[in-house]
């Protein structure tokens, strides 16, 4: 038995064996799974997207690889990146509420880009897929809460850990060589949360994903790294973290897994501004508003809101994904916070731009990030009034399968005509039993543009 | 007048006009990189970056670029990563005491990459390269010496600005597009010291060159980021340095250069070990000691040379360029500190090992790190001592044109026949007058193999 988390946590991504993962943990793999490639489908379309490509095409090698939604065929390295920033740019994956991390973008993309290049079976890619997610979940339960509080993005950081985790797997690495390709990820873990509301955003857990491939494949050729990776005196944990704590590396390792507690969103933005979607959209149902009536909504909400989310005045699209203020608005005017709710023309819409000149935000210490209280006043006096006990899409409030097919559904709309969609959403759901996990990814390329079919 | 450092920064790297650099400043660059040249040809044939070149190959796009040294063509990308684990995997290459950045490496790397694929030429190469060098220099003064205490590997971390600095002025970015650009590096700034003494460790500084050419070609395509890379709350400076002063960004920027104070090894080793090779030769020299005379060598050392140096069991090559016994035994051995004394025949040489178990080493802040103090007692009961002031190859004994020129010599002969070492070295003093910069890093191509010429 070793006293190193790093070789601890190598020997299980090394060595864990498929017999030993209890069958909810991997029905809950499919589920984030499927959650991923919607996700990727919805942001393959969009321009953060079509500028990576364009920028790294021409530094792409061998074409064998492909990137979700998309045509152009890439190499694995560059697939893994561009898998990244299409399945985060939304902020519509997956989260952790323990640690904020959102573990799918990191482990998948890196798995989706190297399965569409090398023969890889479906239960081969669903057991990749759990030690990915365990690996950085675990490194992330380590370091949280200063880690992020310090400012990294965590999603990153802790992301090029389980990617070169995963495909490290796949690649067949001896634990010593998985302890050198976790060397070669803590080289390369980066991301700031002050990049929240650019391109650079998403940019960084597709970084994350092309990042731990790499680290895998070099350890594969025995490019070595210091052995302790996260523990050493300036490793990971000491130089990224104030506090932390690297026992829970190893607590219940292989017992207890992480995405147990896996949390997929109703809406396409930050997750501390869910309860407030959440609640509003509930008073729009149960009380109907009439918008223009509105005339103060307050909001009493969990520190991090503030912290995190407040942006009133919005130029970019993006930014609305980080506003109290538009989360607010686009529940009670519009009763959702699906992806048209954060466009240039949603910011733009009069309605919601003064209902976000309404809003007063109190930070509370006694409530949760699952919690919001919510009191909107009528121009008649009147007072609309709800406390968010537990937020829509949190591990207490679950999203049913049917709520995942329709957010699958919705996004991949956007990319796909329905024919393919409908094949992708019944195929995906049954990855662990393809024989060739790769061909979900390639089945995912849309077809060829009219009148240039042949 | 912008009061944002990043801002500031982003516009001295676009705009700072050719004319207002100092021709001293000029000739110091020319020293920089013919440094740098040499180190690049040293490290060509390392395996460190053969096993990279393997790995990576299969990922590289158009092969317009080349790596020094190397006959594989690569895109420019993988080669900016491949120049920087050359030219750094000896730990020859140039540093700046002030904050310990080995500066050449991630902008030349970045920037020769970039010139062997599209035209460059000479003058705008070398103004590229003192903006790069000067960017990286004051983002590390900046956060020095709390962000390098922390155990991040600053070459790497504020190497990656320089890259996207010199580059991007290449690019002719915008200032916003250079703060764009700065933002991207910020978001890909890593690299551990836990690695020193691995082949991560060379890795760091070439990914850094790669990521900042990569920041540079998407922020020139306006892919976007945060707007305050720097002193953003959650930025790189409050991220990174429990203490940093962002004064410094701006502080004479443009009037004074961080060239000024560049200083090129004698030694292929960590630069703290220095004057104790420098003073253990001059002992040898002066006095001659028989190595097996050699009973105990006392060292009184800068509190920084424990703190990296203090290994004596040396198991990897590597290794023993931050060994403070080795330091001390090779300089008494043998009066040199070349590429050939920290190789895997040197660590098992026996007189080396004997010595180095005699080594005692003592920490006093009271002693700089250009100084040492040596005392060597041999079994007659005589004693040597010297003091060492300043180390050669520090800025106040710097080496000279001779001395540049022998050990681009010395390192270019292991892989490069000698016709070939004598038109490069006459040709890398040139630099600033070539039509095109990027003939050079061509010119650096090893010929073809006996047999296969025609």
């Amino acid at each position: 038995m070793t006293d190193s988390p790093t070789r601890l946590l190598a020997e299980f991504a090394a060595e864990f064996r498929h017999d030993q993962i209890p069958s909810a943990i991997r029905a809950e793999a499919g589920r984030a799974i499927f959650n991923y490639f919607g996700c990727a489908l919805g942001g393959s379309i969009e321009p953060a997207l079509d500028k990576a490509i364009e920028v790294l095409a021409p530094f792409s090698g061998t074409p064998s690889a492909c990137v979700l939604g998309r045509r152009e065929p890439f190499d694995e390295l560059n697939a893994a990146l561009l898998n990244g920033i299409g399945s985060h740019v939304h902020e519509y994956d997956d989260t952790l509420p323990q640690n904020y991390i959102h573990p799918s973008v990191p482990v998948a993309s890196a798995l989706f880009a190297y399965a569409s290049a090398n023969p890889v079976s479906g239960p081969d890619f669903v057991q990749a897929f759990i030690i990915g997610f365990e690996v950085e979940s675990r490194i992330g339960d380590a370091v949280y809460p200063a880690h992020y509080e310090a400012g990294w993005h965590i999603t990153s950081t802790t992301g090029v850990f389980g990617a070169a985790a995963a495909v490290g797997r796949l690649l067949g690495l001896s634990a010593t060589q998985m302890v050198w390709a976790f060397g070669l990820a803590a080289t390369q873990a980066a991301g700031l949360r002050e990049m929240f509301g650019s391109m650079a955003k998403s940019f960084q857990p597709g970084r994350a994903a092309q990042n731990g491939l790499t680290a895998a494949r070099l350890a594969a050729a025995d490019f070595t790294a210091g052995e302790r990776a996260l523990e050493g005196p300036r490793g990971f944990a000491p130089v990224t973290a104030a506090e932390y704590d690297l026992d829970r590396i190893g607590a219940g390792l292989g017992e207890v897994f992480a995405l147990n507690g896996n949390a997929y969103k109703p809406y396409a933005c930050g997750l501390v501004v869910h309860p407030t979607i959440d609640g509003c959209s509930r008073i729009r149902e149960r009380d109907r508003p009439d918008p223009d009536a509105i005339e103060r909504i307050r909001l009493r909400v969990a520190p991090l809101v503030l912290d995190l989310c407040n942006k009133r005045e919005l130029k970019r699209a993006l930014e609305s994904k980080y506003s109290i203020y538009h989360a607010a608005a686009i529940g009670l005017a519009r009763g959702k916070g699906g992806l048209n709710e954060f466009t240039n023309e949603a910011i733009a819409d009069p309605v919601l731009a003064r209902l976000r000149e309404r809003v007063e935000v109190t930070s509370d210490p006694a409530v949760s990030e699952d919690q919001v209280d919510i009191r909107v006043e009528l121009g008649d006096g009147s007072e609309l009034t709800l406390f968010v006990e537990q937020s829509l899409g949190n591990v207490h409030r679950p999203l049913s399968k049917d709520q995942l097919e329709e957010k699958f559904h919705d996004q991949a709309m956007l990319a796909l005509p329905a024919e393919q969609v409908e094949r992708l959403i019944g195929d995906c759901w049954r990855i662990a039993e393809l024989e060739d996990a790769g061909a979900l990814a390639r089945a995912s390329r849309p077809a060829m543009p009219m009148g240039a079919a042949r």
